[in-house]
């Protein structure tokens, strides 16, 4: 295993300390319990916003905190839950007293864990709303999750609800632009290589020379099927139509375009991706409206590549335009 | 090979098509000849300023153009030197009358096509001076250079002396300050694994999987030495210790520290890598003033890193700290 890492058993804790020390002025991090939160702190009067994960996936969740989308981010071991003890230090570092939405992917160890750590918020005073993204349309259920998994449709719920909740929202409404963007925003993914997790030291999959997993889970769980390796414009088809056709795409809809890597994969090749994904949308009389093309929910080194579709409102478009200052995403 | 695209013969067209269709509101691509150009065109009166070299580097040149950096980017084949008849069109549209200042990374053919595309836009009345970038201090001469190679501090060139032309600076002025960055700027990286190039479809060396290469150029060039991998901390003092000898840090120096990535290195590593180069400049007595940690200067799907120091003084920081608009650096 090459790793530019210390020590598996830290590789989390001194990579969320270096950066905060690189975004001293977007970010402050908390060690015990480990957690995420904006540099100058809580809102007044602003819905706070939360959520965390598994680390490895990097820039989400962290890279996210900063104006105009989270408060708090709660990185757990590689690709495990955070646990209720940091989650709820890191719900209250974000309520300001106008409640807490918490933005969870669906997993079974985050949703039990988020779910724990909102009802002792609840005991402690803090109003909590919860809601769980499952866009990955590739399963229907998994090796750690009931239902369909949240990828990388997240970035996208927060940083829509993020703006809703900066342009002053209350609890209720910011819930309820998240569970809008829930219901129209799918993904799939495809893994070209596997990935390696640093406790455990070798790839978490075998996937030979000449085939691909289409349908890859963020954690290298299986996907639909393997099938030979091909051109990044078939590539692009089998996960675009998958997603286009789920979300019930017609002609004259809007969307966003979000091409993300596995981490691994050249931006170059992203670009490719997107160019074939964009040809084929416009292919159904979809509008490309706006677009975002690069890591931003990653599985390690995995080389891959997924393709998320939002189909957009004048309200989401309004939001997704909003202002954003973060380390992974900024305008 | 497994790579998101189509033919190694198109996918630099292709990448830079879907790039300037994902960001038509910072950036225009031109196909034939192939260059990037800011999508409002050479502003009026300001200095243009033109980079270029081989693709496979990305973002490095075109995710740089735009307000605050580079007028326009020249992309070559992976690992090649554009044409000059791709590079003088560039800096035509790049020249609104103030001048053009090229930023060429010291590569023999980049240098040499980048002098005769100066000379004929010269001809053609377009008044062009030229800087070479020769950051990494860990070869004097290699496969591709004669002197040191250009590698990730050309960021630190494109972002400061794009800041400089943005405020007015006359073209001498422009010069001078960019000159002063690279005069002020030590690079050096490793690779934990080699990389592929498109069109020759096997890696471009053989790495054991215990060993890394520090000193490593950015198309897979030899470096300094081949040793055992290491732990993040010690690679890290490999990297840092000479670049701050060569440029002769002194307690009370303030610096910028660049931690970039390969390509295929995910962030979290990266982090770590930064979190220890800091603690090695403050052990030195030297302060981090400013920071950036990501994929700006890659090797396709390399996985590696690279430090970059920048000593500062005032003004610098200050045009390091201004505002600046495009794909891949924006503030």
């Amino acid at each position: 295993m090459k790793k530019l890492i210390n020590d598996p058993q830290t590789v989390v804790a001194e990579s969320v300390a270096g950066f905060g020390l690189a975004h001293a002025d977007v970010v402050a991090v908390h060690a015990d319990p480990l957690f995420v939160s904006r540099a100058g702190g809580a809102v007044p009067g602003k819905v706070g916003l939360v959520s965390g994960g598994g680390s490895g996936h990097e820039p989400l969740h962290a890279g996210f905190v900063g104006k105009g989308m989270l408060d708090a981010a709660v990185p757990g071991p590689v690709f495990t839950s955070p646990t209720p003890d940091q989650i709820g230090p890191a719900i209250a570092a974000a309520d300001s007293g106008a409640g807490v939405l918490a933005i969870v992917k669906n997993y079974t160890g985050d949703v039990l864990n988020f779910e724990t750590a909102a009802e002792l918020a609840d005991a402690d005073g803090h109003r909590v709303r919860t809601v769980v993204v499952a866009d990955d349309v590739a399963v229907e259920d998994s090796l750690y999750t009931a239902g369909r998994r949240g990828v990388a449709g997240t970035v996208a719920v927060e940083k829509i609800a993020g703006a809703a909740a900066e342009r002053g929202d209350g609890l209720e409404q910011v819930t309820e632009v998240a569970e809008r963007v829930i219901a129209n925003v799918r993904s799939m993914g495809v893994a070209l290589t596997a990935c390696t997790v640093p406790h455990a030291g070798v790839p978490s999959f075998d996937l030979p020379d000449d085939e691909i997993e289409v349908g890859i889970g963020i954690h290298g769980e299986p996907g639909r099927r393997r099938v030979p390796m091909a051109r990044a414009d078939e590539i692009t088809e089998m996960l675009l139509d998958p997603v286009a056709d789920d979300l019930g795409l017609a002609p004259g809809d809007k969307v966003l375009l979000l091409v993300n890597g596995m981490g691994g994969t050249p931006a170059s090749e992203l670009y490719v991706v997107y160019g074939r994904a964009r040809r084929l949308l416009e292919e159904r009389g979809v509008e490309v409206a706006r677009s975002l093309v690069g890591n931003y929910v990653t599985s390690l080194e995995m080389q891959g590549a997924s393709v998320t579709v939002l189909r957009l409102d004048e309200e989401l478009t309004e939001l997704w335009d909003a202002p954003v200052h973060t380390t992974a995403l900024r305008w």
